[in-house]
């Protein structure tokens, strides 16, 4: 193993040859706007050391990086009943599919695909007005990563809600299905505002310490989950935490991750420490493209993938 | 961490009470006739320490499981250019489902669904006669258990081919698209000899040792593949090896694997041990019901996991 | 060829033996009041004799049959540049798929199907207010069947509005491939007023003649669409009139046809008459039970199919 | 009316400068080598008066257009037993997808796409030799044609089987789910025979003439089929004869019809004549691209559309 600021360094320095390759978010006219040529990165260790390297201190749209903090609110007020409304497994489409929905009665896949973070924030929602659900969700990311200054980009969320006509269509599919339980304005307005966080790497890898840490943030000391429900949100990341590449992820990098449209990845590295990258160029599979490189590079170089020994 | 033979003796204990349950595959008229209230388990240590309990001598159709065995000999014959013809991501779908398929032009979805093992074992024919093809893979499995009385049950082979009708509509499908490149019988005659390797957990788990340990053998001494290749095979597994019930494997167990419709599961510890489950009865999706609870409790009882620390 | 009196009035003896066969519609709350031992039927010919039998003076909910109607105004507006927007080819699947609108982008397979029928309600909407486009329709169907009283379900219309989450997932959908252009609240505003016509058998079968009669109504003297459109018009409604059972109706009964959930079909014989038959039991693609089996016998008695000699 | 003569000279007139327009089948090597710039046309009243233009006396290979006698022969067998095996619907997808096979368990949707064919062959196949039944077909189409030239081009057969993997995929995937009864090298043996009927346009036209005449060939005086099976068959060629261009021809052409691959269509102006067409290249959906236009202006100079008076 080596040193962890040499190595983040070092792929840094790599990176900057590849700065603004892959292809920018535009669907939302707000994540259209970012300068591409940007590329930063954090890790935290299970000790607490946070090292880090290019633009991590610069907030990003963490997008659906946000399904993992959401399934972790909605596994705390529903336990295992989840499962009930969202399966386990991986979608074998992409992101936005409403095939599936129809073959399988408005039950999503998985809690990643935009349908299952949909229903999974329907059940955060249990009978409150958006506004609150909305607060709860920031109060529990500001408490996840230690910072009141992580905030929600309320522009953006406008941008989503004004041009979501596939996440409508996703939503009031399963309402016809009785999947979605509140009016679809409010779960979409809830959704919409989630995907609007705005983080910067540290952040982030401080957000998602307690899923490397068996549930626990060392900084804070605060027991999130247990030590199972931290392995099984692991689980769920690992086998559909990016679309339809999560198989590819898998082979490359080795680690539990989950990717936003907005050019940032949240891996962990279980025992060892949480990451944190972001650069806003996508691949094909729309994942984060430098992002997974610098992640194949640091796993390889640390010997962190969870499939080694 | 507990006694591993104290672990898989208490497990048995729990089994035995439940001996019998599942539905045993009968699809293949062999397959139909074995006594389904049977449950062995061989754990063999990355120390080279195996340890048994229940019907762990019993030899067994290993079906599926061979896939492992033939996309490791065809990543050693045609390496990274394997995945030209088929892709590495979770199906989405059953086994042996055709729709995928006609979606995206013939390329099976991973190497671990039934199409996808019949284009590597194509890759494996590569211009060779069938019983050339099936003496090196029995060699190839022979020598990766260090065990010459493995074997291939020839009963079970010729009754897969006189009933494999899918088979045989997904080798012709694939022909159609180029993507088998010999006779579908030469290729098929292969295939079902494959999945008809007989053997007991023992020899099973012997055989998978290289993947929890870096690539070597080290009852043997033999490198069979590198470190890398050795991961990327885990995370195949993880990510498709069983089938449309991956994501839950993963959720529950935590462990790289591979199911098989006779009753077996073969699982990956990563650096810890390489384990072989078997009992008859399936569960819904098509893998063995007491050996994928069992694989749960080991994983929990040891901490095996590759998702905690 | 019989007397058309005779014909209807025996159908009509058959038929009070089989009242409130079928499944009443109950996914809209008001129609599953409907009284289900009801059975109407009238046949106008185009020489302007109209025969009625059973409930055929009873208003019911035209529904779907609503959609031959705007479509009619649709290509008026827009000519045949209507098939820009939407196909011409049957489903394969029923009405309120939306699995094919994911395949193909956005455009629905032909107007009958509820996708493609919004579509058009989008296309005759034309930038125009909701209420507007709906006094439009009710104008045209009044001109149609020469009769002012024929009026819109306000009830019906509210209750579909409440609980058409399908209709909103489709209509969301397409206009996240671009394919409505107006608030999709304004075209499923106009959708469900269009679709909570009600009328009763009489005016049915006068406003459908000038379908039967080379376009023109010879009731009026008014010509509705070229010769050429009504044939166009007859050919859809024949390939694509019934949903998944299109083809069942063309095999038994021969004749273009649009069959309505509130149990209504409108049936068309080319060079002879136009007829409507009504009973709110439905067979399991969701067409009429009785309404088709009473069209079966008419077409053979009166050797009206168009198949035929 | 206008003089048929007139009319369909004219129409070649047309055509000549369009000779050569569309894309030749080449997936079958033997029709790949047809002279593209050939049109053919006849016309055979009921009156049996038989009116040519063009290429009319060239022998081409009409393929799926032999759809229509093998189930013309199966419901003599069958009777309407054979809708337990196969569906009436359109297929709302190209002539050889497996993926609705997938959906509905091995039931093909019609008669008319390859895989209903095929079981339409297993049907007529029933029990004797792959010799015995190709024999049959052949006696039968001399027979309707009262012509004892027609043959079949065993180098087409032959140039079938060597490539028609999906047809081999298509029928095993049918014999799993215990669709096709006999062995599936026979059925398809028979298939690719049926395919392979080599028959001129005039010979065609009066194949099919018995489908125009209520079942009745007035040439030879022979009854085929009843008034209402003509229709019924009448009725699947117009909702399911062109593939997934059905709609399409409907629309343009208004008649029952049914193409083929090869470049032929048969169309049946009920009570007025049988038309065949040939011209080998072919439009995007695979159906005769000046044969289509040809009959487009034939039934619209003639008046013959089903849908119009």
């Amino acid at each position: 193993m080596q040193n962890i600021q040499t190595v983040i360094d070092s792929i840094y320095d790599e990176m900057k040859n590849h700065l603004g390759e892959g292809k920018v978010a535009d669907y939302i006219p707000e994540l259209a706007k970012i300068d591409p040529k940007q590329f930063g990165i954090a890790v935290t260790t299970v000790e607490g050391e946070t090292f880090v390297a290019g633009d991590a201190a610069v907030p990003f749209s963490i997008q659906s990086i946000s399904k993992v903090f959401m399934l972790t609110l909605a596994l705390g007020k529903a336990g295992e009943s989840v499962w009930k409304r969202v399966g386990r497994e991986p979608s074998g489409s992409s992101f936005n599919s409403i095939v599936q929905l129809e073959h399988e009665h408005g039950i999503p896949r998985n809690p990643f695909v935009n349908a299952g973070a949909i229903v999974v924030t329907d059940m955060v929602l249990a009978g409150h007005q958006p506004r609150e659900a909305i607060g709860e969700l920031l109060r529990f990311v500001r408490y996840l990563s230690n910072d009141d200054t992580v905030s929600i980009d309320n522009t953006v969320a406008k941008s989503e809600q004004a041009t979501g006509f596939r996440n409508f269509a996703l939503a009031n599919f399963m309402r016809s299905f009785g999947n979605i339980h509140h009016p679809v304005d409010h779960t979409l307005g809830v959704y919409f505002h989630q995907c609007a966080l705005s983080m910067n790497c540290v952040q982030l890898a401080r957000a998602g310490l307690f899923l490397a840490n068996r549930g626990r943030n060392p900084l804070t000391g605060h027991t999130v989950v247990s030590d199972r429900r931290a392995r099984r949100i692991n689980a769920l990341m690992l086998t559909c935490g990016h679309y339809d590449g999560s198989g590819d992820f898998a082979y490359h990098v080795g680690l539990p991750g989950k990717s936003g449209v907005g050019g940032g990845i949240l891996a962990v590295a279980p025992g060892k420490a949480s990451i944190a990258v972001w650069s806003p160029g996508l691949n094909k599979v729309g994942n984060s493209a430098l992002g997974s490189d610098a992640l194949e590079m640091l796993a390889n170089r640390m010997g962190w993938s969870v499939f080694g020994a």
